[in-house]
């Protein structure tokens, strides 16, 4: 973004989300209940963006100013949306690994999770059939007082699992590192979620050759591969199940949001992915919804208000999607309309084209970026286009 | 609309607007004080709107019928509006009288009267001018005790004026019954805001043809031609300067808009229309708005979020407006594009097009709906050609 900003001259804002960071709308009080969290909505932080823009574009200097809205994962999600809803705004928006159509039934609820699978399955032999077996070895393992005291100490649990509830938050947390993993797997040292090497997925699968292992050498294995996740640096004393970044971002407002508006449906088979099978509970999903937040999700509200698939009356957006990135099962992978397009970055992990220019940067992501910025020059040139024949 | 509906094979629904009708969120307590009202906002309207449509989509009979958006007045601001924020819902929308522009400073704010004291001139010699000279004539009488009495006998009202403020708000109603007339000035018997005759300003005109007269027999003219308003069947037994029309538009739901998000400059100068001068004055509305509701208006927010004039990125939305009509003076009177169409209306008052057919109807309401219903039928096509495409 740096430098396509300074290709186009522009200037580079980047708006706090509401209830994100600093922008606490009742200060500590924010989150401390549903009454002071009611205003943590796409729709208001949509609002808070245009009014801050027009609050910009009051300085004369800009008042003729074409913006364009940049967003990567969720940001990517509100860049598309807001150009969707204001086109009086932003001349057009760069939605990056936005799974805007991860809602409903609009895409397979296991295809995140294929994803992920092929990402390892591509990475080194053995390595999607480690992670598959594993499952049920720590099931075994969990079968004793002994195995579960083995698992803790095999994975330098700072917590010990102590029961049942434990070992399936450890499940749980190994699932979401192998996906985080997708996320992130760049073709270059990167610090995102955590600090890791280049194409980390080929490192973590250097430890997952042989999956016919028997129980413990095969978990032992993969505490090996997770610890290129967690502690790459070496600085990691032992592993935290509670949490799979390193806090970077805001895990709270994002389950008040997963649990008012972005209801995104998940599942795994456990035949064409490497995880447990899990089927997508909306019931159970909205019980916990209820127990952490006092709310209620409403699975149809995103498609309702911005669409869903019938977003053909919209224009100047470009989706861009890695095929690695397990994100990219939401996203919109083909082109829509001549001003609606979607660009496929191969090899490429959560919005890769929105990091820096990195000498490791694969030729698809530089032909990417090109194509990102010559669609940016003909939305400015449209804008002014339309100032000249309007007079504005 | 019911000729329309027919010629198009459609279902009409009327869809009541939350806070207005029997739709009250809160019961008895949805106008108690402003945490209640809190969500009677055009947006929250807007969501309303596409939530019941998708509601009928449902119906499998339904599913792929195109939904189109008819309104007039802040009903044709809706339907712009729908159109404009879900795209995905409406096929299009027919904005019958819609001042969408008359927010901020998009339209001079005495066009407005500017259009009143036009359709006074227009029907008949010394109708415009009386009403201008009234204004003094009623400052003099106002003047003493005695002249507060015989204004109070003259006009016929409920409630005797008493003091200053009264004359004002007298004054007010006097104002306001001229601009109805004006909204209403239809070319046949109608019973929109009171039952009236055919071109109602001319019957009133008749009354009004000697602005040379003094004081109280230039009044007693006054009395009679507003009385052809209040009291055309002769049923009146005394006038209500506490209303304007007879209780069909629900004021109250109106009034707290106009002090949040609606807030329409109106300003008269006295010279080039016949009211008294009075400057557009937002701090004093601010104040009133805080007495009344203990809200503070937002007069940039409806532009904020709907446009302002830069709506050129939306499509399918008809603009029709009367050139009688003083609501046309914020509506869109000139086509932006291929797709964001105006239509005028020679000697059309509000919303006329959306009146039944009558036989009365002038020709160029028979142009208008003819050509509405020509955009209908193209954006249906177009619908219907999109379905088939995508094979949804």
């Amino acid at each position: 973004m740096w430098d396509i900003a300074e290709e186009l001259r522009a200037l580079l804002v980047f708006a706090e989300h509401r209830y994100y960071g600093e922008s606490m709308p009742f200060g500590n009080l924010s989150y401390s209940d549903p009454k002071h969290l009611n205003y943590l909505t796409s729709e208001q932080a949509l609002a808070d963006f245009a009014v801050l823009i027009r609050f910009f574009k009051k300085n004369p200097d800009a008042t003729n100013s074409p913006v364009i809205a940049i967003g990567g994962s969720y940001g990517g999600m509100l860049a598309a949306w807001l150009r969707m809803k204001y086109p009086h705004v932003v001349v057009g928006a760069l939605a990056a690994s936005a799974p805007i159509w991860q809602f409903e039934d609009l895409v397979p609820c296991n295809l995140y999770y294929q994803i992920v699978t092929n990402d390892f399955k591509e990475s080194g032999a053995g390595c999607d059939e480690s992670i598959s077996k594993s499952w049920s070895a720590i099931n075994r393992m969990a079968g004793s007082d002994e195995g579960i005291r083995w698992l803790s100490n095999a994975f330098h649990l700072c917590s010990p699992l102590k029961c049942k509830d434990d070992v399936a938050a450890f499940k749980n947390w190994l699932s979401e590192t192998w996906v985080n993993l997708a996320m992130v797997d760049y073709p270059y040292p990167a610090n995102f979620l955590e600090p890791l090497p280049a194409w980390p997925i080929e490192v973590v699968c250097s430890f997952l050759k042989n999956p016919k292992l028997e129980d413990k050498a095969l978990l032992q294995n993969i505490f090996q591969a997770i610890n290129v996740y967690y502690n790459y640096t070496g600085d990691t004393p032992c592993l935290n199940t509670s949490q799979t970044a390193v806090g970077s971002l805001d895990d709270l407002g994002w389950s008040y949001q997963a649990c008012t508006e972005m209801v995104m449906p998940f599942c795994s088979d456990g035949v064409t992915d490497m995880f447990e099978p899990q089927s997508w509970n909306f019931e159970a999903f909205s019980e916990e919804c209820y127990k952490q937040w006092g709310v209620r999700p409403r699975p149809s509200w995103i498609t309702s208000v911005y669409g869903g698939k019938n977003i053909s009356s919209s224009s100047n957006i470009i989706f861009s999607n890695g095929d690695l990135d397990p994100w990219s099962a939401g996203g919109v992978k083909e082109s829509i309309s001549e001003s609606l397009v979607a660009i496929l970055i191969a090899d490429g992990a959560h919005h890769l084209d929105l990091r820096s220019n990195n000498a490791y940067d694969p030729k698809s992501v530089l032909d990417a970026r090109a194509l990102e910025v010559s669609y940016m020059k003909k939305w400015i040139q449209e804008y002014r286009k339309q100032l000249g024949v309007n007079g504005l």
